[in-house]
């Protein structure tokens, strides 16, 4: 018995298949990179075991239970934390059942497959999760996590994951990049640069925020010219990390080219608190082209995050905090919202931006179309719901046509679920040479071709657009 | 000589298209559920006889008249009514032909197979139409229709229809639903309330409706409250006749959740002529919520289809009225839109709200990631321009990744065509077995889990959806 | 050795690319007709030789600078020439090997097949292009073009070209068309009139433009009036040198339908530089339904292009100047924007008024439902980064459902690439073929009606949008 079947995400047609497997073939064992995602350095900092299946797979990953919640199951038997001092189950066995009892509603979804590929390939369990297995699955797993070989260090390893970007906040210290650092442990984890906190007027407590950014880094961020100068040692002191990107998540792509003069005025109105939504929203378009500039000078890869309406059930967002699988997309203009950062620094042959969209319209309207032409950009893979087998598809026929793969990031896995990382990464595999195998088997290029795409694909594109 | 292929709309690719028929053996022959539509109660209560072909096929059809209009035949040739008090063809046969002359334009649209599939199934021709055998085909089908195996009722019963729902205006008596239940014949036809001509301030006689509404249900609907009261009674009173849902058509998704004074205010100057363009919105939008708020306490789905930019010639609306193939969709935002309400009661874990949209773009942005998480959610099928293999292959493949199955309503038919009725859950079917077919080609799902899944498709989940 | 395989974008499922070769076979030596593009009419009046191979694919093709420059060559490496006075380089040679260098950019692009057909076809290249045959295939390229087999006119008709549209100002002369027209060679090559130096008051030196048609019309263009008998003067002008067609470039496809009085006011405004920007866009939305009112009374088919951000980047617009790849498009309305023009003149059954968009998203929510049902209505083809095979199946797959095929307007390949003619008309013909097969092959049609699809798409729908 097993889960997993070799030919999965294959094209049915047998001789389309049958190039599809060969170039499979090539790039399925190719170390996993992973330049930007959501793991948590301190597990490989502390490198302690993984509680339980629960909280393993349930608890912390709202792809699940986001799910089982839009069949009514609450939150709360689900164990998902309470930030309003609630009870919320802490029975994980319990907790288990009702994820097994539900499976079946993950049939076609992207989750379904990571979770199967995690089952097989991590923990061995061969059959399909269902509620009359699920204590034994719940146990075998749960046994499985007491053995060293299950601790995060074990699995990196075991993963072949050449490289792990955490995400992580500007004014964070790295105490954990430096303890896996220190440790003599050979994993190469770097952090990412993300300062939503002081860049985002609207961010609670941007103010202090933006002080403790100057303590930190001894500029005087009262000041324009001292606050960009603090951005620039904290991007190097992430840099020491082995950091190559920063990382933006914005409500929209909105990009600002202001004079300094404007600028200047702008910051001090969102430090004071004076700025209004439109003024908050100009200084975080502003900063995305100041960060971009910041990337000319120092290299790191700027990527932008862009067109998620972020907690949009009030009630949700006050019984348990962000995060918790209410983050809905909207319409998203990239055509307008990038101008002005590509005015100003768009024709950069060395700097490599990273727009990323939940908005599938803009592929083939201005996304292609702008990567296919500024040497500044380049294409971020599917993101989020879209990270996914026809998601990916979607990607590539809307994309491929005028931008080439060339003018694309490979693939990202953004993900927070350790374990689903090989299952994401080999996903993307078999979908980029399911899709490779369509244009050979219609000849629109040749196979040897498909392979030296594959394995960019694979490992090339995300190389050159990360500087790893 | 055959019109209908035993394979239509299945793979190509010879295992899958074996997967499809396989699944499809399985549910072609359920009993076909048909909770949203525009069938006349009146069929069913007087059971006479179709008038003749171009009555029957042409004549009310806006599928089929739109496409000759396009080409150039003026509507008066079409026997299309007109308002303005002009003449209008009566001449049946005429304009039969006309549309035997025209049927090559209907290639490739689903128009085609629901009349290819209802000339033989229902009347036995199994001759392409064309201009040659126009009359035959007319003279087979007008000697049916005065065959007593050809009235409403008879039909309904070959069909093999368990249950039609009609949709009624809030201030219908429901006459005609009362004579069929107390016919004695077996046919379940219900009644949907559809409130928009006392919901809707720009509605035509608005004020007078309000009152109508007072009227019947003894409720003083001149105050807020009483008006919630006397919709409170009409919904009951539809329930009485079978009715498990209300619709509501507006231009966009909006909905609000105001506060109840404020409601009060915005309801006195509707129904005293004062409001401006944007309350009489805010209004409607309102209403929605307060629709939902009723359907949590006596469990109607709540069904929204929005988007429809109504009677866009002004010069056909003068001559021939609404309805007329002159509706075209606009751009449709839900995220936004549907906040408020969701914000109010989108949690309820009993309340089943069914969106429709028009635009294809929300698919995949919006509403898959809505109604993956939003347990009061739930996806209502490709709609009109989208009733179509494509439009539903695109529904799947776009809403299947994020929101599954188990979050969507099944099959609408949502016709005035009646004869259309078995071709449309017919090729609903068999597109569902032609996607599910895919998953388990490429072994993204178990063949057991397909045959699942098809069952879901084709009645359990509409089931679930109106409650039935 | 070959570049081209005969089964090229043709389905992979055996059966189903039985038919598409089947269907293929019948059209694919049918005459091109291209009634618009924009090849220079010089080329056929002087028929001098092309310069060299860089200057005949590179320089002027953006399709193909455009993406180098995405990789960081610079654009005047390419040769591209620069309206600052800088320099560019001039190295024929040198520029074909940084365009074999980067070939491999194209793969999977539309632009790999029209370069890799015009090799073959025309050339007789039969090697893919790299970095190490480079001077080679020039070379071969360049010899050939010292033939008089390869002067522009030989060219023409070796490419079994019946109808070859150019694009010209309002304000041309058309003296190269005189000329043509005198030579006594039988190709036909006619304008068509594109008014927009004339009729958008945001265009460069438009008042003087307007001074200039009264004088070439002897109408007193600074009335109203007279600026509207101005125009249709020139149109007849247009018309005696074959003109069958007029075409406007706007970035949006807003009309408008003001009374007469109002537009006086309006043009006055305009023509004196007092002009809002809004009047402005209202005096070219304005324009629009007067020339689609001439259009009734000369018969000359309407081409919206609508959607295009023109000169993103402002750097480049400064030293390169327009047309130079950096064109974007952005999300486009239809429904609300051609309303006012539709109202007017919408239901002219002998108007033919054709909006191609660059906006994807209105094929199947806007686009199929006006043109399935306007008479005046016919939808242009895929336009610019949607003329590929991907972008064609998307059109027929979201437009064919709703507006069958014969309200499209067959194909236009846009170009100024001469030598790319052939190469796309291929991709069309073989992309409908393909669509086709698929009806075929799941019995959606039959494979006579598909024959008799194949020839409308290739040359009976053309001809009938264009009144060829």
């Amino acid at each position: 018995m097993t889960l997993l079947h070799p030919d999965r995400l294959f094209p049915a047609e047998p001789g389309t298949r049958a190039i599809a497997r060969e170039l499979y073939e090539a790039v399925k064992d190719a170390p996993i990179i992973s330049p930007h995602g959501h793991c948590e350095p301190k597990w490989f900092a502390e490198n302690a075991p993984f509680p339980d299946p629960a909280r393993l797979f349930v608890v912390p990953d709202h792809y699940i239970f986001r799910m089982l919640v839009s069949q009514g199951v609450p939150m709360t038997d689900l164990g998902v934390p309470r930030v309003d001092g609630g009870e919320t189950s802490q029975d994980a066995r319990r907790i288990w059942r009702l994820f097994a009892e539900h499976y079946h509603l993950f049939r076609g979804t992207p989750t379904r497959m990571w979770v199967d590929h995690a089952f097989e390939t991590v923990f061995g369990v061969t059959e399909r999760l269902t509620a009359d297995n699920a204590d034994r699955i719940y146990d075998q797993i749960a046994e499985r996590l007491t053995d060293d070989d299950y601790r995060p260090r074990a699995l990196f390893d075991r993963f072949n994951i050449q490289l792990l970007a955490t995400t992580d906040g500007a004014l964070d210290d790295l105490t954990h990049h430096k303890t896996i650092r220190e440790s003599g442990w050979g994993g190469n984890v770097v952090p990412t640069y993300r300062p939503d906190a002081v860049m985002d007027p609207e961010y609670e407590g941007f103010a202090e925020n933006v002080e403790q950014l100057g303590r930190l880094t001894g500029e005087d961020t009262a000041t324009w010219d001292g606050y960009l100068a603090a951005h620039r040692k904290r991007r190097a002191y992430f840099q020491e990390f082995g950091a190559t990107a920063t990382d933006h998540g914005h409500l929209t792509a909105r990009t600002e080219n202001l004079p300094p003069d404007q600028c200047g005025v702008l910051f001090e109105k969102c430090v004071s608190g004076r700025a209004t939504a439109d003024e908050a929203d100009a200084f975080r378009a502003q900063m995305l082209t100041e960060m971009a500039r910041m990337s000319v000078e120092d290299g790191m890869t700027l990527q932008i995050h862009a067109g998620s309406v972020r907690n949009h059930s009030a009630d949700v967002m006050a019984k348990h905090g962000r995060d918790k699988g209410f983050d809905i997309p909207q319409r998203t203009d990239y055509v307008h919202a990038l101008r002005p950062l590509l005015d100003a620094v768009g024709m950069e042959p060395n700097l490599t931006v990273i727009p990323f969209t939940l908005d599938e319209t803009v592929y083939s309207r201005e996304l292609a179309p702008l990567a296919g032409v500024y040497p500044a950009l380049t294409l971020g893979p599917p993101w989020w719901f879209y990270d996914s087998f026809e998601g990916m598809m979607r990607f590539r026929e809307q994309t491929g046509e005028t931008a080439g793969i060339y003018n694309t990031a490979g693939f990202n896995d953004d993900t927070r679920a350790f374990c689903s990382i090989p299952a994401r990464h080999d996903v993307a595999r078999r979908a980029d040479c399911h899709w490779l195998s369509t244009l050979v088997a219609d000849h629109r290029i040749g196979k040897d071709e498909a392979h030296e795409m594959a394995a960019a694909l694979t490992n090339g594109l995300v190389k050159k657009a990360y500087n790893l």
